[in-house]
């Protein structure tokens, strides 16, 4: 047996115990945020180790900096795990139930998954967030961190097991895999007998290369190539507001727009007050032949690939489209199905956008940075699901479950 | 572009239309219906082909039976698909709602998953049937059987097909694959830009393949090996019927017993009633050393791999078990997490096994052999998922959606 099997082996049998945990997984979580904060100086002190390896190895500055621990982000990672013990436990829901006419008593339960593994890169707050919500949830989990932060996720996951241990758990429901070459990923990828799920969290290489080798169940998280669509009706004030808060108010993240499209009845007007409002922010635009007739030679002229990409960057490509209907049809050709935005005063098409746009979430006149988690009310989120799916859009406690019928009878045969 | 490529484009643009079919996707399925019976002929002949070519090659008897089609099984083909008709329609359904303090209204509503592939072997009716499923949850389909029926499979789909035209949808919602080789399934596995979902149909042998081998998304369906548990407190002649019923009304299904378990305190009255019943079918025990000792030469002795067989035949693996913990823990090491059934008239072990179990379907004092969309009463199946993700247990239309969110603001930023 290799080490990870070992691991998946133990994870089960903590699932197992976890499954029927009850209340005690509460008070595990309580423990493990306490034990976050008792052990700040251990994390600082591990962290700092992993700061120094990255200085050496000339990681740049906003990789360091979000690598880099401070006590404040100490209580925020243990306050998020009072928030995830504080969300309704999902485990036991009865989703539905009948009694057939034989006299069966049918019911579906909500249940854990089972084992959950975690494939992540540098951010160690990743490791306490997964562990919280995989718990919550009744799962054992093994997080397999980036090589980057293995001094501060050892020292998170020490303090939780111990935690979770001294809650009456077993400490196995959190397990984090010491390897953090690419031959543990690879591995957990194919351990489909201890594994119910594979989450990748991380950047689009990360995520493509999960999809691709996994034999284990995936939820794809993450890649947003967000569009926002400007009508013909568009209320031109709101439409820049929209735009540039799409795009400006943090643009690495995946619900952050990459792409405008104008309609071009309203372009003439709409695109010097939308370029008004992101010059602000220095945004490069990158546009087709009418946005430069319009804009000028300052838009650098967008390549086909441009339509593709997710820049994660103060860089917004902009499409001016013929009509309506066009723009549907660039959004369905390039849509990586996470967040869609129409800005439009016309009730027709409001209500067509939201039927015939295929993505996680779709909007009618509001920014497209709200697919959250938090904003959408359902708490801390595991990650923003853009398959279809067991789960879509963001993904809290409740999609870390699954359910199972419990038939009651009294002798039926069939 | 192969063929399959060009097969999932046309797929693709057929399931856009399709999305927002709404009835028009009934008056689809009954017209497909009728067209089946007209088609009743042509039909026929094609299965001829197909059945001619099987006895040539030396196919056994009960698989010829699944191969033939007849009057009556044409007829029960058109029936399935007018039944799918009648049920309700999931897409639209608006699963949650509500207003967010910033004045978002948020709803999540079920919409299809797009296009399904579906890989299956020798039944004819399955491409009726998968057909017409995906049909009414919005879903382009793409059809891959088995060799030994593709005339029949083609003259159903045909026949479907223009039905499908003539309800004003286009007829590439369903397509059959030509080619019948491995390179066709196996590049049906790698279709990751066209296919949402890959639901293989069939043997042991081809869903494992398709699990190990896929990239796209998988829904693992069918393999069953359930246990039946005869408790210390159970009433003989149930636990008698409901095992002889389990084992014994169609031995071929995933959802049929495999192997008995029974707690030692009851085994030496339990036992004997049991094999009285199974008797009259001649099927043969394999037990350990203990049910021998009860049952005597008769029992072959069981090895170690008997516990993890789906026999799909008269046969059954018969276990003595010194406690109900003990039929947990060989329940947990052995399920397929299909089926699992309790046969007690105590209360803590009832509550205990249902909550414990982690399978599909668990049953108190009712046979195994329920675990069937029409027996739970969500109409028609696709298959029973033995699997955690998306859907668990017996699969109709609904469980062929996903969801999104369509978030209405006013203007709002984050």
């Amino acid at each position: 047996m290799t080490i990870l099997e070992q691991m998946g082996q133990k994870a089960k049998e903590a699932a197992r115990a976890l499954a029927v945990a009850g209340a005690k997984k509460d008070a595990a979580l309580l423990k493990m945020a306490d034990a976050i904060e008792a052990h700040e100086a251990e994390i600082l002190a591990a962290n700092e180790k992993d700061l120094q390896a990255a200085r050496e190895s000339g990681m740049r500055k906003s990789m360091l900096d979000r690598l880099a621990l401070t006590s404040a982000r100490i209580a925020g990672m243990a306050q998020g795990v009072r928030e995830v013990a504080a969300q309704e436990d999902p485990i036991g829901q009865v989703v539905s139930g009948f009694v057939r006419p034989n006299g069966l008593q049918i019911q579906r339960v909500r249940v854990p998954l089972g084992v959950i593994g975690i494939i992540y890169e540098a951010r160690p707050n990743v490791t306490a967030d997964a562990a919280a919500l995989c718990l919550k949830a009744g799962n054992a989990v093994i997080l397999r961190g980036g090589k980057e932060a293995i001094h501060s996720n050892t020292a998170v996951a020490e303090a939780m097991r111990q935690a979770v241990e001294e809650a009456g758990l077993p400490a196995d429901c959190i397990q984090l895999v010491q390897d953090t070459t690419r031959a543990s990923s690879i591995e957990m990828m194919g351990l489909t007998d201890y594994l119910d799920v594979l989450i990748p969290r991380g950047g689009a290489g990360l995520i493509r290369s999960v999809v691709e080798n996994s034999h284990v169940p995936v939820i794809q998280t993450g890649v947003g190539n967000c569009h926002v669509y400007v009508d013909a009706s568009a209320d031109i004030d709101m439409a820049a507001n929209i735009v540039f808060n799409a795009k400006t108010s943090r643009p690495s993240v995946c619900n952050a727009m990459e792409t405008l499209l104008v309609h071009q009845d309203i372009a003439g007007q709409a695109l010097p007050a939308i370029k008004a409002r992101l010059d602000a922010k220095q945004v490069e635009l990158r546009g087709c032949e009418r946005t430069r007739a319009i804009l000028g030679d300052c838009v650098v002229p967008a390549e086909e690939e441009d339509w593709g990409r997710e820049y994660l960057d103060y860089i917004l490509a902009v499409k001016v489209v013929d009509s309506f209907e066009d723009a549907l049809a660039h959004i369905a050709a390039y849509s990586s199905g996470h967040s869609e935005a129409i800005i439009t005063n016309d009730y027709a098409n409001a209500r067509a956008f939201t039927e015939r746009v295929d993505a996680a979430a779709v909007y009618v006149n509001a920014s497209t940075r709200f697919t959250d988690g938090g904003e959408f009310g359902c708490g801390a989120e595991i990650g923003i699901s853009t398959q279809k799916l067991h789960a879509r859009g963001p993904m809290g406690v409740r999609e870390l479950t699954s359910t199972k019928f419990i038939i009651m009878g009294n002798g039926q045969i069939r």
